[in-house]
């Protein structure tokens, strides 16, 4: 399966990595609207490309990962690759799915191509959680939490105040709400008792501390809701300390059954991840194997991870995959 | 959705109930090889038939979901049944399912009906969990605990001790082996290091409570590779505190990604069950739907869980399920 990356941020450089532990799947090239002179790839041999020269390289991709930002790049990129390449994105904009879907799925159909939108972990992994928890357990709640881990934009809202040199937010589920879903309690949980909030800022030579942690604490919609804890650090401790990606979360149902529906049942779904784009990145690659056998098969179209078969993610035979039942 | 039950022990009631918590599907019948009248059933107005009459309901059931056990029932019962019905069963002898999918793949490909082998949680939502790992993370090790909960197997072969009027064994994770596969330090781990063992037994007035504890401790291929405790108590506190049928467990699986592999990601999912027969059959119901679906659309012969899209799994629109992405 040849494959092609569309981006080299964090997570275009988790595909790569991913490409190389599945021996079905060859990088064929890599995708920059930079110089590419200006990148360096870790695989050797491999091309880096204009993405302007993208359509020349149609007939030798079988499968392209997109690596963009969902805020505005993958709105555009995928439509606008996804009828000339086989495609696989990781938008993650909840509430715009719908009509990111609409879009890809008519450039798809346009191309004869297959497309899978929104993979990755959340959404992607937890969406499945989700679906199949519902299914068996049609009576219930659903919980999710997120963290430990970096909210880049959190860390981003941190960056942009007045006399802050670098800073970086995790989010932590509060481990009492945890418990209290997973008692079976189907406890009404608000947004500040299921999360708090921990910040590590370098602050400028001389700024106003004092000042900048009130900005930090009332800022609405990032901070405001949650209960947060701000601690400055030196830029040394920051580089030794805080240079990782880590996340995680979990996605809980709390659901009921028996004729009297006396008994809980709970269904826990968690991830803890070292690295977010190199498993993000871990996603997109199997996912993008599921793309190109549903192609194969004349299976067209926009597609979600609710429309996989999971046999579709392995490279395993029939044989191989009714061991792992 | 007309749903038929073949068999009506814990497993049939839990379908039972199942069916009640799902608006799509309808009980059209529990068959039975007792006498039908000496059957009392929950679902009012459902009439109790004898197995010797199946055959004539094959175009009143769009799927008949049979509850019998892995031993000796299913490996006749299903493939019996699987080529006048499409076929839900939960076949659980893992080592068997090769043999047993090619014997109702043949039945159901000759009665142009689909069957699905082998769901419930372990085979079933434990597999699946195995093959989503597996696919994400190439790289890693597997590792699945049961537990805490009821191991109807030892539970009766501690009830065949002489001496033992009633027991309960219950399957424990040990605390230690799961923190340390969660830790992601990979760890090899031995049968006695990852489970103990649990029985509270009501034995006969009289009966020598040394030589049935070391019985049951040194019993080969039940008890003799684990650390066993056991509690003899009355049949008063025996009734009260040990009817339920709990059960549960872990699937994790520990990754690395990255170039150099130095990142480890933890996939965890987890079941805490309060009552194992009525999650199982809420598992087997959500996949008679889609096993109805698939003949609907053509899709004949035997599926596993591997080859079910997960959205064949509810009971939702294509716009519900984008929502839940």
């Amino acid at each position: 399966m040849k494959i092609g990356i569309y981006g080299y941020g964090n997570l275009g450089r988790g595909v790569e990595s991913a490409i190389g532990q599945n021996e079905d799947m060859e990088l064929v090239g890599v995708f920059t609207r930079r110089d590419p002179k200006s990148l360096e790839i870790r695989t050797p041999g491999v091309p880096v490309i204009s993405a302007a020269d993208v359509l020349k390289y149609r007939d030798q991709i079988d499968v392209m990962i997109i690596c963009g930002g969902s805020a505005t790049d993958l709105p555009v990129m995928t439509p606008a690759l996804a009828s000339a390449f086989n495609v696989v994105d990781s938008f993650d904009t909840h509430a715009r799915i719908p009509e990111h879907f609409a879009n890809v799925d008519a450039a798809a159909r346009c191309g004869g191509k297959t497309a899978l939108i929104s993979t990755g972990w959340d959404p992607g992994l937890f969406s499945l959680a989700r679906i199949y928890s519902n299914a068996v357990l049609p009576q219930g709640a659903d919980y999710t939490f997120w963290g430990k881990g970096v909210s880049q934009g959190h860390s981003d809202a941190v960056r942009r105040i007045e006399g802050v040199l670098d800073a970086k937010q995790y989010t932590i589920p509060v481990p009492e709400a945890l418990e209290a879903v997973r008692s079976g309690s189907n406890p009404q949980l608000t947004t500040r008792q299921k999360h708090t909030r921990e910040c590590f800022v370098v602050a400028k030579e001389g700024a106003d501390l004092a000042k900048i942690e009130t900005e930090i604490k009332t800022m609405k919609n990032y901070f405001d809701e949650y209960d947060t804890t701000v601690h400055f650090i030196s830029m040394e401790e920051f580089r030794r300390d805080h240079s990782a990606i880590p996340h995680g979360g979990f996605v809980i149902r709390s659901g009921k059954t028996g004729y009297e529906r006396e008994n809980t049942e709970i269904f826990e779904f968690s991830l803890k991840l070292d690295s977010n784009p190199e498993f993000t990145g871990s996603v997109l690659a199997a996912f993008a194997r599921a793309v190109f056998r549903m192609n194969t098969r004349g299976e067209i179209g926009c597609q979600t991870v609710a429309d996989i078969a999971p046999r579709d993610l392995l490279n395993c035979s029939k044989e191989q995959i009714l061991k792992m039942i």
